[in-house]
């Protein structure tokens, strides 16, 4: 269980126009003054949770150790869907149980995931449509206080996983799956350089083409500055995965691809 | 009179592409390195002091004692509108005297309210166009360094009030507005629990109807997750107040309805 | 040599959707969780360095001593353009070489530019398309840790300029330039009150004549408060720019006017 410090992030897609993300602070503040809280984003389209868990997985490991990640992309607020708070071996994270920590579960270590029941660390409100400002935002900061996960509920095994893409055989290809479009129009895959040497073991080429979206793609290169203004060309991005992308343009529009569409290596 | 913390909110409608809201973060930080920003929203709509009245309204209570609310939707920005500071029994705010402060005035405890005129806690500029930065951070920044605000200009009485729309009977059916239409189109009232039980005292009905857009709703469902993405529903949103959606769609788009549009409690 | 404080402004053209600039300040919070992190802009037009100059330009000077300011706008990322860390008298900057700070290099003093080279500063990673959480980010924390510039590279003399617009003299009249467009859609012009005392001085007149987009107009007023919803007005805006505007309503769809265009004083 890591250690509690003062940094807590917040995923919503509250946007950034109303009050809603400024309440969320303002009960974290006033639990605890000296939390640093930092967006991490509040403009995932409304109630999309897969974008919503891919941007987690894609940035959480950057922050210290005891942060706490409060995601709240949550269709079911006032149902019976349950609010999680689940403990790595890093971090903590706060969310309602819809898969939105789909990643986490995969990809962390020492993962517990517990329900929050305790009456303690909620905020009393007259109506059911905002758990991100009375709900999670408190039981976030009062960790940063000290509070123990243990205090928090009972721990749970039957949480919530979206079916997440995984790449799959077809001879001697592998399709993959896009599992995020960045504002760049930039196309992300579940396809990691791991992947690249597997399919050329198979072919026995020291290269790899890609097909998306109606063409073919020969070879990865290394920056988007080695691409230009018309040609999807593909690359490794920073985050160890294959990215299609058009030089200062979108791959998205040009491609005509968007999240869920197929990928392939051969 | 309360104590003055570090923690300043910022409500403008200055946007998040230019550099303004940077540059009063900069003057903030200049004066008190300790200051706590928090955005409250930079994106009501270019001089919509009603939109603003109301998140500010929405959100200030959920921030700790001494919280001091900077709020610049300022259309007469350079005219003889003049800044205020206002105390109340929790929190302080700075803005200026265009009714952007109505809600607090009606709905806080000890409120006073005084011009900014000290030149002390302005920043010398050549032009007139930009007081979020050259008066009201700054004028913010000291009070969290424990500037008293007697000592920012005199009491004044009179100052400027939006005509806020409050229900009114007709018959036994009553009356509201809608204030505001959030990001995901909830059309949000000015109705309470405490209007819905008057309604239901005249009527003498258990349950209520709700007649908005051309439509009638029977009834408040408790949360979002018990509409469908059809119909528009009723329900008390967490801040107390009568609101209509359409689970995972938008009410305002369904049933073309704007702030400032009536609806009926019968 | 400015002494690194704490806080460090983000200046970049990511947007506010995806994960990339939560990364940027996980990284910052895992080498000082001191470090205090103010957004500039994340909201740049995809890949406008002029956009971008301009804004920190604006900006930079209101932030205290010792900022680290981060500019991460930055088409050849992963190609051979070099990262700078740029001190000056005040201010630490850190950037790709691509322009961005040519405001700096000419309004500055005490400007010393290096290229960042020292691996120690730099995250490890697979991929080559994410310097502005790999190496910018992690740059810009170690110097408010206490690292100094010179232990970041060599200087350099030969840094990247953009061709920056200087008004100039036809006949009595002074043509300047629009740097920038605001989200009101005031058009900001590099026109500055010395300018105006210049064609004053030639003309021998009190007044001045503005023309820009085809129309001609009369003298500067004091303050937006002073237009109306139809014309267009000019005045000296509180960065002492000469700046056009329509009250309540955008100068640049008014005018039809964008960035670059000329607009002459006489």
């Amino acid at each position: 269980m890591p250690t509690a410090i003062s940094v807590i992030t917040l995923l919503t897609d509250f946007g950034d126009r109303d009050h809603f993300v400024a309440s969320m602070k303002g009960v974290i503040l006033g639990i605890n003054p000296q939390a640093r809280i930092v967006d991490l984003s509040h403009n995932v389209a409304p109630h999309q949770i897969e974008d919503a868990a891919y941007l987690l997985k894609a940035s959480c490991k950057y922050f210290p150790d005891g942060t706490v990640h409060v995601a709240v992309v949550d269709p079911g607020v006032g149902s019976l869907r349950r609010p999680l708070l689940v403990t790595t071996s890093r971090h903590f994270f706060v969310a309602p149980d819809n898969g939105l920590l789909s990643y986490i579960y995969q990809e962390e270590t020492g993962v517990e995931v517990r329900q929050i029941e305790n009456k303690q660390y909620r905020l009393d409100s007259e109506g059911a449509t905002f758990d991100g400002r009375d709900l999670f935002a408190p039981a976030a900061a009062w960790l940063t206080k000290g509070q123990q996960p243990g205090s928090y509920g009972k721990l749970v095994q039957d949480c919530v996983k979206l079916p997440l893409a995984e790449p799959a055989w077809q001879g001697s290809m592998l399709a993959g799956t896009i599992v995020y479009v960045d504002r760049f129009g930039n196309l992300i895959s579940n396809l990691t350089p791991f992947h690249v040497k597997e399919v050329q073991g198979r072919t026995r080429r020291s290269g790899v083409s890609i097909r998306i979206g109606g063409i073919t793609i020969d070879g990865l290169v290394r920056s988007y500055s080695q691409g230009d203004p018309i040609t999807p060309r593909a690359l490794v991005n920073s985050n160890g995965q294959v990215e299609i992308f058009v030089k200062e343009d979108s791959a998205a529009e040009t491609l005509k691809v968007r999240r869920g569409e197929t990928i392939t290596l051969a």
